[in-house]
């Protein structure tokens, strides 16, 4: 592809704004020469940060606003008020074909509200999801929802798994992705009223997907399936516990590796190994969880991330793009769609 | 305190039982001189492992019953089939006097139905909860619910910090525990319903207890509260995902120890170190979750540990025990309630 891609910005959202917003630009500018950078935000605080990367200055277009959206915004309030703000005017530019995808690290509420109305979701599809891949003892997977949509009913899970399963094709580069719902136990008789109405849509479904059934909170370390479906609170507080779980064993193994001087010397010739341990659950290389089934590709960076991890989610974008993923999303979710006319809603009225 | 304790097992629960629930009991029987049991289950199974302990055998008495409960069987058909079942049998011995305690590794619904309809709850207690504790970065925390309530109201999870506070209080010595509702966010306006009216009535609440609010999946491992309060579905997702990222983390660590000779001598040098840190995260030392709520102390232990776990289970009963939990909560309760009439009802009526 030789096309220059262009990537719009939300230069206000996130913890660390602006300063490792651009510093994320201009780490991912270095990866991916062919990019070009539509960024959003208050040109004042942005200008003199970007002149700080002279070489990328010719690919970045500041498009000043001084309005923003805060985290303690309601998805609402935003969608009413905010229309001119860095996240708005950064969804709007992919809407009128500016750009090819969104990045934005700030409020997920205001960003999922705002893409949804903006963007519109593809046909058959309800309501977007957030997706994101990350480490387990058997390769990457794919969760979703990570927090979108706090409640949620069986078709919008069985959506959710048609989804995972082409994005699990797609990135993962997997032939038949796994697909489990996340739940109690992994017997027919537990769990809530949608996610036993969710696995009996999907067992007794003509689709092409490899339905596994129910998996429980200690199959996502496993690695059991490829893709776990689940609704937007459970996503949200599992994806979480698996991160700060993370943490907690590396602080407990950075303390006994510094609890002696023979554990000391030990780690010390074991570095490079622990390294790379370090490095492969490093959250910032998963940052950048992309929006699921909208008409554009709109990806959702960590808020408390630095520029290392800002510039993952920016590439998450990029890498979408060059593998024009909507495009196929739209092709697969047509073809799912012919054995069922309305995902899920027809097997469920049953 | 030297009164005999009667422990009453239930000896055919569990995916290893009744082999790893003998070794179990045979363990913990050593280090608890003082406690008697009362093992129910097939006495042509149980009767050959026992005579392998004959030093405990004096303390054991096998109730003979060839009926039990099993994994599939719904809540609902055991409550009504499983009146002779090892199960059923080991809680009636703690409604009739025989037995301070009832320690299960069988199916957890079954097993909360029929402790909840034997025993009774605990007055302003509308439904029991499980509860248990682990590790964090800041010391031991406790987590309820753990799967006993899939769908929980504001007043469930209300009560459910009540019990927990004085769970973490009486069992992990903390003058004045901090609680914390998990949920997706920590601002206000995030999260489902129910999580945002309990935190709600504990915030203007006038219970004497330190209410921290909202705590999200990755304060789970940070330890940034003592008591976790949560729906079952969750709850159990989250503690198995805590599980199921340790041991992700463990065989990576192993992985990354082995990967080269630099790196396994490393290991070797660091190995009290690294062996410190495995027995810290070993779930084993975690078995045994308490049913709170109950007029009577019934502990749960994992379906799939081995006899090391199980003894662990056993002890955490045999302490609640030794420390008139039940007494405690009972009085710490009325004590909580002087405030309130019905914990929860009355503020959530307002």
């Amino acid at each position: 592809m030789t096309d220059q891609i262009c990537v719009a910005i939300d230069g206000m959202g996130g913890d660390n704004a602006p300063h490792m917003i651009v510093g994320g630009v201009n780490r991912a500018a270095h990866t991916h020469q062919n990019v070009k950078f539509l960024i959003f935000g208050d040109e004042a605080k942005l200008g003199p940060l970007l002149e700080e990367f002279p070489s990328i200055q010719p690919r970045c277009e500041i498009r000043h606003t001084a309005d923003a959206v805060s985290n303690n915004d309601k998805p609402t309030t935003a969608l009413r008020t905010a229309k001119n703000s860095s996240m708005r005017l950064a969804i709007d530019a992919v809407a009128n074909g500016e750009a090819s995808a969104i990045v934005s690290a700030g409020n997920t509420g205001a960003l999922m509200a705002m893409a949804t109305i903006v963007l519109k979701t593809l046909p058959g599809i309800s309501r977007p999801a957030i997706a994101t891949s990350f480490p387990t003892q058997n390769g990457d997977c794919v969760m979703l929802d990570l927090g979108a949509n706090i409640e949620c009913d069986a078709n919008n899970l069985v959506q959710f798994a048609v989804m995972g399963e082409v994005y699990a094709r797609n990135e993962l580069k997997l032939e038949q992705p796994s697909i489990g719902i996340l739940n109690v136990g992994v017997e027919g008789l537990k769990g809530n009223d949608s996610v036993k109405e969710a696995a009996g849509i999907l067992q007794k479904s003509s689709l092409p997907i490899k339905f596994f059934g129910f998996v429980e909170g200690d199959d996502i370390g496993k690695g059991t399936v490829d893709v776990i479906v689940t609704d937007g609170f459970t996503g949200n507080i599992a994806l979480k516990t698996v991160e700060g779980t993370a943490k907690m064993f590396a602080h407990f193994l950075r303390n006994a590796l510094t609890s002696s001087l023979m554990s000391k010397m030990g780690a010390l010739i074991a570095k490079p190994a622990i390294e790379k341990l370090r490095s492969h659950f490093d959250p910032r290389r998963y940052n950048g969880a992309m929006l699921l089934g909208l008409n554009g590709i709109c990806v959702k960076s960590h808020g408390g991330t630095d520029h290392i991890g800002f510039a993952h989610a920016v590439e998450v974008g990029v890498n979408l793009v060059k593998r024009d993923f909507n495009k196929h999303i739209k092709e697969d979710l047509d073809h799912l769609m012919t054995s069922e006319i309305e995902i899920g809603s027809q097997s469920a009225a049953e």
